[in-house]
This record gives C-alpha cells, sequence and structure tokens, in this order.
C-alpha cells in the first residue's frame, strides 16, 4: 500500500469512537464523532500555500485532502470538538514508503504542522510529528475496507514521557 | 526484535487502563487493571502439557510465560475481571519472526487456542487467533521500555465484521 491508496481507501464519512487515556492521573475520556475525509485538487489554493510556508515544490505533493470532525467527550458534554484541516502528503522521491505530511493545524498544538510518515510492510500509516512542547505519534490502520484503527500518543518533547495514549475505531458511514 | 527479546521486555508488572468499543451500539467500556507477566522455565510441567495438547514437540518453544491480570470494569463494578493463563511461543523454524502461541485459555472464548504470531519490522507483535465462533486479532507493541500498547479486535468468524475492539495502555509498575 502506497500513500495514494491509503488516502483513497481514508475519502469518506466515518462515526468514531474515541477513548483518550490520560495516563498519570489513570483517567478515560470518551469521544464520539463523525469525521469527514474529502479529496482534494492539487491545484486547490490552500493546498499550495501550505506547500509554499514549508518551501516545498507543490508538484511533489500526492492525495492532499481535508479532514473534518465535530463530536461530543463526556468531560464536557457542552463543547462541542469541532475542527478541520488540510493534509498534503509529500512522498520522499528516494522511498516510496516514506514522506512528510504537512498540515495546516496541528493535533496537540493548533498551528501549522510537518509530521514524517513512513509505512509499513502490513499496511499501517506510521506518523511523527514533533511540535514545540510535545511530539505526536499517531499508527492508523485499515482492518477491512470499512473499519479503521488508530492510535494516537503524545509524548512530553523530551520524547521519552508518554502523556496521553488515545484509541479511535471508525466505522465508514455508508449513506 | 524477536520473539524473545518481546517477551523478555514485556515481563513485569503493569497497570494497565483499557477501553473496549463496542462498535455496533457505540458502548464505551473503561477497565483499570494490573497485570503480571512472568516468565516459566521451558521444563515447566504445565508448559510441556500444553505443547502435548497441540502434538509440538516441546523442544520447539521458546520464553514461556504466565500472565495473570485483576481489575474493575465500569460496566460492573462488583465483579473483578480476573484472570490468569499460560502462554507459549513456538517459533517458525524457516522464519525467525513467525510463529505459533499457545494458550491455556484463549481471550474471545475461555478454552485453550492456538494463534498465528509475526513480527513486524518496526517491532509490533501481531496474533491472529480463530475461535469456534470469533476470530482474535492482537496487535501489541513497545513505545519505550515502560509503556505498551496493545490493540485487540474480536471479529465474526467470518472475519470480516468487527463486534469490539478495545485498546490497553499499560505502564510498567516499578516498586
Amino acid at each position: 500500500m502506497d500513500i495514494k491508496e491509503f488516502v483513497a481507501h481514508s475519502i469518506g464519512r466515518w462515526r468514531s469512537q474515541r477513548s483518550a487515556h490520560h495516563l498519570a492521573f489513570g483517567h478515560f475520556e470518551a469521544v464520539q464523532s463523525e469525521i469527514d475525509i474529502v479529496s482534494l485538487s492539487i491545484d486547490d489554493p490552500e493546498v499550495i500555500e501550505l506547500c509554499k510556508m514549508y518551501s516545498i515544490d507543490p508538484e511533489l505533493a500526492v492525495s492532499p485532502f481535508r479532514m473534518s470532525w465535530e463530536g461530543q467527550s463526556d468531560w464536557d458534554e457542552n463543547e462541542a470538538v469541532k475542527g478541520t484541516c488540510i493534509l498534503v502528503p509529500v512522498p520522499d522521491p528516494a522511498q516510496s514508503n516514506r514522506g512528510k505530511l504537512l498540515r495546516d493545524q496541528g493535533y496537540a498544538e493548533e498551528i501549522a504542522a510537518v509530521g514524517d510518515y513512513y509505512l509499513t510492510d502490513d499496511g499501517t500509516f506510521v506518523l511523527v510529528t514533533a511540535y514545540e512542547r510535545a511530539a505526536a505519534e499517531e499508527k492508523i490502520w485499515f482492518v477491512n475496507p470499512n473499519v479503521r484503527c488508530r492510535v494516537s500518543l503524545i509524548k512530553t518533547s523530551a520524547g521519552t514521557g508518554v502523556v496521553t495514549a488515545s484509541f479511535s475505531s471508525e466505522i465508514r458511514q455508508t449513506s
């Protein structure tokens, strides 16, 4: 599986159950959300702008997409968990299973971020992103075409301690 | 990482936070438990008996261990989640990263079971076990020597539908 196939499999609307484990306190958080993943044109002005922000030739980008989510956490039922971001994979010209992933809004800190991804032999997408005060490590894989699993770890920026480990099971919505 | 190293890294006492997602209903279950993993001798009578049950030469077994757990689910706070089982890896003589894992008590159904495991290039242990009415797929990996993640999927025996997806974050207890 290469990044184009991985993104193609991800396009659609997903119902997500996410559990976050706040490790120091042994706390559980449960989030239910809807996630929409739509493909963008390689010529989209926002895609080109994001490439320029990281001084990357837009011609190197493949399969850009927008991810939007809206949900509810059991920690604060009045506040909607809502957001949207643009993601742009830029494969390494020398190694087809590796590359950079640009995003206009990060996960651990809400700023633009660039992560390093690779795809394992068994089709798991692994993304490592270093932020100023934290590092995020995500693994995403398909159990079947309609079920996706995602594990996200937020670590201290030194990279040793794990602060939050969260798991999402995502079911494709067919409607 | 081979299976001997993987088991060696796993030996110890772990505090586990587990979230189970019951996908059809969108339900969350939270379980807190302590897990003890202790190595067993290759000559242990219970190890030899388990090998014999599966007609496997006990000389092929490596790094047998006992796993015990005791915890509490938020679904039934009065009932302790408790159990113990013996696990015996039997590497494939032809491929060092693959083999069978014998256990005297299964996860999805409480009967003895044999699963097929492999270790990926990036050190994830993947175990697939077929039961009479279900199939289980587990992935376990170390984030660092003191943090382990485990994703377990229970599928219908046909192998297509995912019934339960659960995630454990396990922190080594040093005492």
